[in-house]
């Protein structure tokens, strides 16, 4: 199965190469963020796109790669889907950023309250970040509490309280910002314990998906501490599902493991790329969230609304869930077993929906990133220390040729690293 | 003028306020932020719009109105812009949300530090809070300092430390927040020489906006005593031109008034309804401006920068600014000349292209009510507290339209008022 007798391809990266040049004159970095090249493969891997269909994309040397970033989650019925972009077409024909909510404002809080079971409203803004910062604020509104509480290593967005970082930060910012381990029942209780009754909220990920490590499922264990401490001390649970919504289960990734928060934040793939955020919640606290002011200047754009009504349509007509987590799990399975044919060690993490792999047992990732490395430049574009996202444009045949792109890059792996 | 032997018009909002009910069940408030009705006229204003184009749009009922908020400021170049459009569309039909930056980051981040005078860098956000949060993270990494001054009043976003309201606010939020009088330079240097060598930045808008109070420009002595601030204490100006960017002056508002900050905030008007924010900063501050992250899921998105550069491009080559200087202040002739003449006195606060009216010596704002909703039932959609915006659609026919519409209005505020 391995190409051995195929000759080495050898990509381009020369233009991507120049418009950074460019760039770090008048950008700071250069490409700042989730994107910065630094973290995928320096000079070794796209730094532009210039084109992008279905579940393919093309960077600015041509080179066409089979996406697993799916630009980082939003992209969850492909790119350009064709349906998704006459809605959004058909409402930017009459008006996008206006004076006023459009009536598809309306249309899409009734869809998302009667898609999400526990919520009974919904407000939007335009970033993940927009929403968990928002949603903290209502549970200190509604509590008259201070401390939040939340996972260790997670990421709940670029604010304040919770960017990854330490610049330009003060104490503060997270004076009342208090960490435990996720899946580790006892530190969340004895947290709690601590702050007993000055807690706001939890605020948690449905699952932990961390950079740089292996994604990890909440323990049942885990998900009964986090409702035993809510019940003991009055708190809210907030859910980020900004990076999960959408791919696990249709009504929220909390649906997908069991549990019921009281507040729960999406974006990302809600508008399949259309910049979109929302946070839905219960009933008892629609008072305190009125008296949390909310705003931006494009909040109410109706184009964004559009897209995800009609995203939301397709995936539920078409079960879009079912596709992403049977091909999510065919590509797990083949790279599982190509690994295992090569005498490799690795651990795939994660729903099938947005999966991750690591070689198990290394703490360099230099068997990463040469992985990496190596499926990119034979055309799949997958990520050495952030998840994966699949999309229900990827099929069989874009899983098998990547699974025959990820075996000749484990023989590499094992050639370099093991032999 | 006034077109008293016509029938008093009697404009139906129904369908606005079926859709607000509706609304009002699935989303706190019904509609919240800027755009909340209660602000404008229950009732007696439009609560949903459903088309727009140039500088006129239309509302869920089919009323149609002669715009002066132009969405709340991002309309520069009247709905719908036709170049704009179709320089978006090309980008669209390539790609918008994708796994790296687009080669329109480069072209765009290079056009801004050309066009703004300080500027040597650039970055790119969504909504303008994401800039003066980031900003301000950016100072305090600079100087390793924690104080900000601002402005009483001044908006600058949503933001813990900023957003007006306090709900959900604990006082860590603003522990280091510290406001001094806009056009009071003496308030500014007793509150500088307080926390002198901790101050990391002043804050400022280009001139003062604030919501249910005229408008004010900077005067000289306010000015000096933010240089004289900003020089004594080594501290850096951050210009949050938000609101008024693209509309007084092409390089940034700071040329219209003749100062110079460290960073600028832009946002709103910059791609003409496109969601799009930037900050711009001198080369003193590209090493520290790196060491503050930020990214957002949406934040490389090609076609709200693709439409950033058409826009920036019509604003040049048509000479814009003048055209909204020159209707604005036909506009605001027009209305001063109107209320003389019914023995009203107004105030006309704010550059031309972003003015705004009172009437002088009210302190209930009934007069400023009555007359929006005056002008509003007649077609022309003001605003009673918050500025009013002009863009280059508006025409000499529609100003004059909208002067003999105001002429009634003020008519009519005269007979309830003042008879």
């Amino acid at each position: 199965m391995s190409p051995n007798n195929q000759p080495e391809p050898n990509p381009s990266f020369a233009r991507s190469m120049e418009l950074f040049e460019r760039a770090r004159r008048v950008i700071p970095g250069g490409i700042y963020g989730h994107a910065n090249p630094s973290l995928v493969g320096p000079g070794n891997s796209p730094y532009y796109a210039t084109k992008a269909s279905g579940c393919r994309y093309w960077d600015a040397d041509g080179n066409e790669f089979i996406d697993y970033m799916c630009g980082y989650g939003p992209i969850v019925l492909g790119y350009q889907n064709r349906e998704v972009e006459e809605a959004a077409e058909k409402q930017r024909h009459d008006g996008d950023c206006l004076n006023h909510p459009g009536p598809v404002m309306v249309d899409l809080a009734e869809r998302l309250v009667s898609l999400v079971d526990f919520a009974d409203w919904c407000v939007f803004g335009k970033n993940g970040s927009d929403m968990t910062t928002w949603a903290l604020q209502v549970a200190r509104q509604h509590t008259q509490r201070k401390k939040i509480l939340m996972a260790e290593g997670a990421y709940h967005g670029i604010d304040p309280w919770c960017v990854p970082g330490h610049g330009g930060i003060i104490e503060e910012d997270r004076a009342h910002i208090h960490t435990f381990k996720w899946n580790d029942p006892q530190s969340l209780l004895d947290l709690a314990q601590i702050h007993a009754d000055d807690i706001a909220a939890i605020i948690t990920t449905p699952y932990h998906h961390p950079a740089f490590a292996d994604s990890e499922l909440p323990n049942n264990d885990f998900l009964a501490a986090i409702k035993d401490v809510r019940e003991r001390h009055g708190c809210l649970w907030i859910l980020d599902d900004i990076r999960a919504g959408f791919r696990l289960h249709l009504g929220g990734s909390h649906c997908y493991f069991g549990f019921t928060p009281d507040l729960a934040c999406y974006s990302k793939a809600i508008a399949n790329g259309y910049p979109l955020a929302a946070c839905v919640g219960s009933e008892n606290l629609k008072i305190s969230s009125t008296k949390v002011f909310l705003t931006g200047s494009f909040w109410n754009g109706t184009v964004a609304m559009a897209a995800a009504l009609k995203t939301i349509e397709i995936l539920e007509r078409d079960d879009g869930i079912s596709r992403m987590e049977e091909m999510g799990t065919r590509l797990r399975n083949g790279l599982s077993q190509s690994a295992e044919r090569h005498g490799l060690s690795i651990t795939c993490s994660g729903p099938p929906a947005i999966p991750f792999l690591t070689f198990s047992n290394e703490s360099n990732f230099f068997r990463s990133q040469h992985f990496s490395t190596e499926c990119i430049k034979r055309g799949a574009f997958i990520h050495p220390h952030h998840n994966w996202f699949l999309s229900t444009a990827h099929t069989e045949a874009d899983i098998d040729q990547t699974i025959a792109i990820a075996d000749t890059a484990f023989e590499s792996v094992k050639t370099r690293f093991e032999d």
